[in-house]
């Protein structure tokens, strides 16, 4: 299996069938049906201590809960002691609900509510990351209120956008984050941050993108944040006990998430290890440029863990060749699932690495193309692929690194009953979500 | 309101608030938070109805279930006399545990497991939309290991697809749905279905697209189809007692679904009465060209019945004014809510009325934007409106025309909660579907 996209115990038997973590998914199915998620808790670990390595140990780096959130993954992120970002209190909840310590949870979100701020000051998360003004000062007067003192980092948009391995830098960014760099308003939210008596201003928050292979973006964006930490601790240090006191007390740099993951087999995967080394080397840099301590770098990656540690399986249950031209035909694998489990497909043109897992492939490849069972032309998991053949009905296709926003994105559209989550480890398989039913999608209905 | 795009009993009252059905929108807040879908039923009634009408009676429209489904809409269409069509196991399921009547239920899906059609076999259901050839086959297998007999229709793909005012014909269709006309394949399912005997072939399905306000890509579609049938009596009509018994057998024609509605106030309605006349004239004409009677005409429509009866309220928790450039600023309104209730804007660039409705706005429009609570940036309800520049926290937005394929297709994104919907109709409001909290979400967590 393309180790770049498949998770790290995913292996192919003698007999043609994919096992991960020494489980066969074939039995898998078996069991608890499909389409089933499988996720590979050793993968999600290596990858989660991974990023601790690279980033200077655990406390670098928070999991993004919103690529993938349950109890237990909640979890394993506590016992690898990384941090837990959640950004609404719904996220919030369930990670208390799992035991997860408030003190290593970053509460973020562009519009959280008074209601959400008392719940982060009750349970004494560790920051909340200020968005808007208005957010600044509900919060101070909450925690006020409480008695409390919130630890917070303002959300900076220094003007850089970046994907794979390209970024825009631009003066002005439209969009519904954080405090503008180029307009004044972040460098008035750390003022007012460092004013306020409920709250105590750490550092600063910025984020770039997604799908990010490299440091540059990153990079970018940290040197405009510095510089603006630069400005912050010559302006208002007299203020704070003068400019080497401030610029320890805001110590703190979140670079957000963004790191990206290979989906397709001729796609590289992220250099962890480079890509950290750079980014903290550029830090370093910009700060020393900007006449302030190296800051502590913390990162936010969800996909970068959670993503290549899951595949979801699929029955092929209907096999259609339709004409497309003259003489041409595509081969339709209709599967069990579709739009309602993975909305990537449709919502970001998303590609994966789809394969047959039950056995080996004989057949000579021919043009096809994996769709779901939604009522709905435009319900497609891969739109161009080579597919063997012989490929039938009852036969299991796994797509690969479906482990973050698929589940966390899924709907009940056309009434599906979203899958079941089966972790696998150790050559054994526990289930950790049950697979939802027609009752539960009526449970709701009180009429 | 604008009448083309909100409900037909949605009023602004002297005070500026609006009412659904003679309940204040900000009462139903009151009572069940926001964000709340707000299901207008005499509107849902009255579409119904109107649909019936031009059809020639509520025996020629099936309710889509995909666009907006729960036990007491199915109960709404059953009482209006309209059939149902469903897309799915659990579509199906739902609409038995209503009561519908299965007889007057039509089964649709390009994937149907034996086991949803030993269910649609067991229930009884009208017809089967056989899609593909091993449905056909095994559909055959289950009606007979039954002793049953199951009806079923044929679905056609002519090479026509519509969208709004144009249409695109073409000889190929390259799409999971239906059998090929072109390549022969719709032929041979019609003489195989003929052949079977555990099936009943009463005629002939067709879909062109969605969002359709004229009857041209119908007309087409239908003399294409129509042009099939009449090879079918020609050539197969000696086996079946002769051409005129067998046209007599064959005389159903679908439709499809696919009729627009406005989302905007910019955008004229559906012409329901005369594009159903343009489209039973035309189809009149295509058969006797073709030599067959004029068909029992059928259609399926969803969104054209359930979109515009529902309103979705959200409460304005953050606003910020962003720089988007030199002297220009973009207010952005933040609302609890967003992508996870309504995915259309991300996921076809749907656009929307969004209206102020608990007073009065006073303020002079500027450029804004409504966003979102979610972690992603994209999480945009509305792109470009303007806004009045007083609305602020607190106050009350909805977004018209929000019944089709928003609830249906939402997600628990960020952990979000869905919000419940409440049915006005003569002045009260009741409580459909209650508001999914946080337990719900980890109900099916099993480690």
């Amino acid at each position: 299996m393309p180790a770049n996209v498949w998770p790290t115990n995913a292996r192919r038997q003698e007999d043609g069938v994919v096992t991960v973590a020494g489980v066969p998914l074939p039995e898998i199915v078996e069991e608890y049906g499909a389409p089933v998620v499988v996720v590979d808790e050793a993968d999600f670990r290596l990858r989660a201590r991974q990023l601790a390595r690279a980033f200077g140990g655990p406390d670098h780096v928070h999991y993004a809960a919103k690529a993938f959130l349950t109890r237990q993954i909640a979890r394993w992120v506590d016992e690898e002691g990384l941090s837990l970002d959640v950004a609404s209190a719904g996220e919030l909840a369930i990670a208390l609900a799992s035991g997860f310590p408030a003190a290593r949870i970053t509460v973020h979100g562009n519009n959280k509510t008074r209601g959400f701020l008392e719940e982060c000051v009750r349970a004494g998360v560790g920051h909340v990351v200020l968005d808007s003004p208005g957010e600044l000062h509900m919060l101070d007067d909450v925690a006020r209120g409480a008695g409390a003192v919130q630890s917070v980092l303002v959300r900076v948009t220094p003007g850089v956008e970046a994907h794979t391995h390209e970024f825009i830098a631009t003066s002005h960014e439209d969009q519904k984050f954080g405090f503008s760099l180029a307009s004044g308003a972040a460098f008035g939210a750390v003022r007012d941050a460092l004013a306020a008596e409920g709250l105590h201003l750490d550092g600063l928050h910025c984020h770039v993108g997604s799908q990010v292979f490299d440091a540059e973006g990153f990079s970018l964006a940290a040197q405009r944040v510095l510089g603006l930490l630069g400005r912050v601790v010559d302006e208002l240090g007299p203020e704070y006990g003068g400019r080497e006191a401030l610029a320890e007390e805001l110590s703190l740099l979140d670079l957000g998430g963004g790191f990206g993951i290979a989906y397709t087999a001729e796609e590289d995967p992220l250099d962890v290890a480079g890509v950290a080394r750079d980014m903290l080397s550029q830090v370093a840099a910009h700060a020393e440029a900007s006449g302030v301590p190296a800051p502590k770098v913390m990162v936010e990656p969800g996909r970068a863990i959670v993503g290549p540690s899951a595949v979801t399986v699929y029955e092929v249950g209907t096999v259609k060749d339709v004409p497309i031209d003259e003489g041409i035909t595509r081969r339709y694998l209709a599967v069990s699932g579709g739009m309602s489990d993975n909305i990537r497909p449709m919502l970001y043109d998303a590609n994966y690495d789809a394969r047959l897992v039950n056995r080996f492939a004989e057949g000579e490849a021919v043009a096809g193309r994996v769709v779901g069972s939604h009522c709905e032309s435009g319900d497609i998991l891969v739109h161009d692929l080579m597919v063997p053949d012989d490929v039938g009905v009852g036969d299991l296709v796994a797509l690969a690194a479906t482990g973050a926003y698929c589940l966390a994105m899924s709907s009940n559209y056309n009434a599906a009953c979203r899958p079941p989550v089966v972790v696998v480890d150790g050559g054994e398989a526990r289930l950790m979500v049950r697979r939802e039913t027609v009752d539960d999608l009526m449970a709701r209905e009180v009429l």
